[in-house]
């Protein structure tokens, strides 16, 4: 197809039609030749082998290092993205307040250590008996050791569809039967593409956008993720006119769309969508007949006066709109949990319920853990009461941060949701391009020490922008951090 | 090249390569018009949209139900295999001595329940220090909420590297640093399969195998599986023969052989590859240049007096020879732990370790299962104690149920390791084909209520094959066994 079409594009009408035709006759013939020239010797192809064969087959007279896929080779090349670079320079010199002052401080990782404390006292009162007190002991690790259903346990998916419910106010309770567990929401997130995209077929997404979707979605599925490009002077919130105009190109280029992926609260922004865009998007899903996964993984840590609303509310009741729309959640972030790898995908749609089911085979979640999270989830006092600390933690942060910064002069974009700040740090930049702001980033990494991700591993179109994630600080950190800052714009 | 070669094929010398070009240019040509006269018209292609045009967009006058991706649909087809119908039959009535004494008879599934007492033993006694007690409580408890290293824990590494290392008695220990943990050893296989073999490429492996391999390596990877035929004549031994031929045979077809697969000890038929025949088929590897998948996931099970061997143990000291060997384990099999879902890829192979360890992050195993794991694979003599009395066990309940069968004038095969008898009842079939086979099967089933895994189902070519789990059994079980047995042989 795609050697077909360009030379229809190049020359029009007939002559187009001629020429497409002969150039690629052409091609055929001479490899034909050259197929033809290279053949191996007849002899090969007799049934019983003889040790003068096996001296002659083709691999051996190729013989060299044995070779992996291309996939796993274009997997395990070098990855240049600053999003993984700041990582590993943050492992080698991670900053400690005691034991290592003036090492990296973490503004790149999103995980929330501002109510560790709560998790951690329910852990210390409630894990003995979760795992072998009580009556029910015994049966309880009978369960923990042997095979459970691959896509989760029925009392764990239980668990889990009362917290959503409850953590996005849906107005019909979520239904366990539409869950599917996996190893975190990243297999959720490439399980999901894998199912609704074929190679090669594109999903669009809102830049800037999650560093990890280009890992989650384009690696093992070979999807194509198609930017749809939002701009600060809309606070980079997306518009159906930029999802009209991705869509077209796409289209142009020969990529078949089959859906749309959104991040909602949305990382890096920190932004909600609202719920008249959410009825427009399905709108556009539904005039395109495509898909819809939202990404809610940050669903219980509005900390902002917006209210949330989940995809799974704005669904019609018809069959056919539920049928496009794919909701991603789990508790690594609202429950700050993420070495329990717990992911969710929530689905109507029956043929994507049990394809996942099925592949749920390759990311089970281990059953003790699953044992945890249902006495976990199912302890509704300690989740109320969680869930409301957190969220306040995570406001008086937030605003602590952007606060201190706007003392500095630089200014964040308005954001309700999630663990970052989305930091607009322009009037610093070298040059306003890709160039200079990796410069800057690099600045900030090895001068200040200090870990960001920089707006272009987030794909976005405009440079200077900078994601800093605040759940994991101290309030102490802060006059540390504005201090660092100092050194890289004196420079 | 598929298109191409079979025409040469069919017609030889320069009349082949005319014809060879001649076919395909006209279908070119034909596509060619057929998309010319399809295209969509160009107003589809200006840049700014507008209602007119979206109203007149193709997918619009294609409205129907979504359409999900042809691998999900392909994978969420109903499974009509015997493997899998003999699970969800069993399901619906288990068999329980008191409280279901009618129930259907698993012997389909590979769970050992043989010294389940010792786990839940070790269990009861260990798990509230692990998760929780102890002076490094706290810090323990840190390190299982917050993001670990996507392919496991050091800790946990090196652990698994020296428990390999005491099962498969290997000369050089096991590096911790060559491993990668996954969501159990499927994940594993499948994980290797993407990374050696391009979609569409192909893993020699040997049978009768293991029926979860059509999942491991096909569904998500693409890869295609070559059966190299083993014939109970040779104790369904397979030999570098029958190898060459298979190999032959794929190229023949045009697959690219990228592999071999095999299980060692092997499930279904529960015997050990000599290691005479190892070192064959490293040479076998080595002359063809493609790599070894070696599932040694019964390496600890073994019950005869045979002596297993590794393939690690097999790797010539060379970089090239090491580059091609890559074992697959995990503790679902050998510690009865299935529900924990901790499998191991062990690579020598710095690309595959790479890749590897970045796609397991969407298989990571939980940092509380993790943390289990550790302690009790470092508690060395309740682990010699366990590896010890279970293989006693197997033993005496392998012989147990063999000499039963044998005084019904049932044979098995001679097996040292696993937890099945590859029972021989080719005597019972109607006819000796593979309707006749999967008749018995279905009478087993549904007359007799056990569920077994017929031969078919793990591709073998002799029909009259079963395996039957003997390890999740209780002795008093045998005799109900063999009274269900005899409804079948007098219908």
């Amino acid at each position: 197809m795609r050697l077909i079409v360009p030379l229809q594009g190049v020359v029009q009408g007939r002559g187009g039609l001629i020429l497409g035709s002969f150039i690629p006759c052409t091609l055929f013939y001479l490899l034909q030749l050259y197929l033809k020239r290279n053949r191996r010797p007849p002899t090969h192809l007799d049934p019983t082998p003889s040790t003068t064969d096996l001296t002659r087959t083709s691999s051996r007279s190729s013989l060299g290092p044995v070779q992996v896929s291309l996939r796993a080779e274009s997997i395990a090349n070098p990855n240049p993205s600053a999003y993984y670079v700041g990582w590993s320079k943050y492992l080698e010199d991670p900053y400690d307040r005691l034991a290592n002052p003036d090492g990296i401080i973490q503004l790149g990782l999103s995980e929330n250590r501002l109510s560790f404390d709560l998790i951690e006292k329910w852990m210390v009162d409630n894990l003995e008996s979760v795992m072998v007190g009580g009556v029910g002991g015994i049966s309880r690790i009978d369960e923990m050791l042997l095979y459970q259903p691959s896509d989760g346990m029925l009392e764990m998916k239980k668990a889990m569809a009362n917290f959503m419910s409850l953590v996005m106010r849906t107005t019909t309770p979520f239904n366990p039967s539409h869950l599917v567990l996996t190893s975190g929401a990243t297999a959720a997130i490439e399980m999901l593409s894998f199912c609704l995209a074929d190679q090669g077929n594109g999903l669009l997404v809102p830049t800037p956008y999650y560093p990890g979707f280009d890992r989650d979605v384009i690696w093992r599925a070979g999807v194509e993720l198609i930017h749809v490009h939002c701009c600060s002077s809309d606070n980079f919130s997306p518009s159906i006119d930029a999802f009209e105009q991705a869509y077209r190109n796409a289209r142009r280029h020969g990529i078949k769309v089959r859906g749309v992926l959104i991040s909602n609260p949305s990382n890096p922004v920190g932004n909600i969508l609202s719920k008249e865009f959410l009825y427009s998007l399905l709108d556009f899903a539904k005039n395109k007949n495509i898909h819809i996964i939202s990404d809610e993984i940050y669903a219980g840590s509005v900390y902002g006066d917006e209210e949330f609303v989940s995809m799974a509310e704005i669904v019609g009741s018809t069959d056919t709109d539920k049928q496009r729309v794919h909701i991603v959640y789990g508790i690594s972030k609202d429950l700050s949990l993420p070495g329990f790898r717990i992911g969710v995908v929530h689905s109507f749609n029956e043929t994507v319920l049990t394809a996942t089911k099925r592949l749920a085979r390759f990311t089970t979640v281990s059953s003790p853990t699953q044992r945890i999270m249902i006495s976990m989830l199912s302890d509704s006092s300690f989740i109320e009461e969680y869930m409301m600390t957190n969220k306040d933690r995570l406001k008086k942060m937030h605003q602590l941060l952007v606060s201190s910064l706007r003392l500095s002069g630089i200014k964040c974009n308005e954001s309700t949701a999630g663990f970052y700040c989305w930091v607009d740090i322009r009037h610093l930049l070298g040059s306003s391009s890709e160039k200079g702001e990796l410069e800057l980033w690099h600045n900030l990494l090895n001068v200040a020490k200090i870990n960001t991700t920089p707006g272009t591993s987030c794909h976005c179109v405009e440079p200077g922008w900078f994601r800093c994630c605040f759940a994991n600080l101290d309030e102490g950190d802060i006059p540390v951090i504005l201090d660092r800052i100092l050194r890289v714009v004196n420079l």
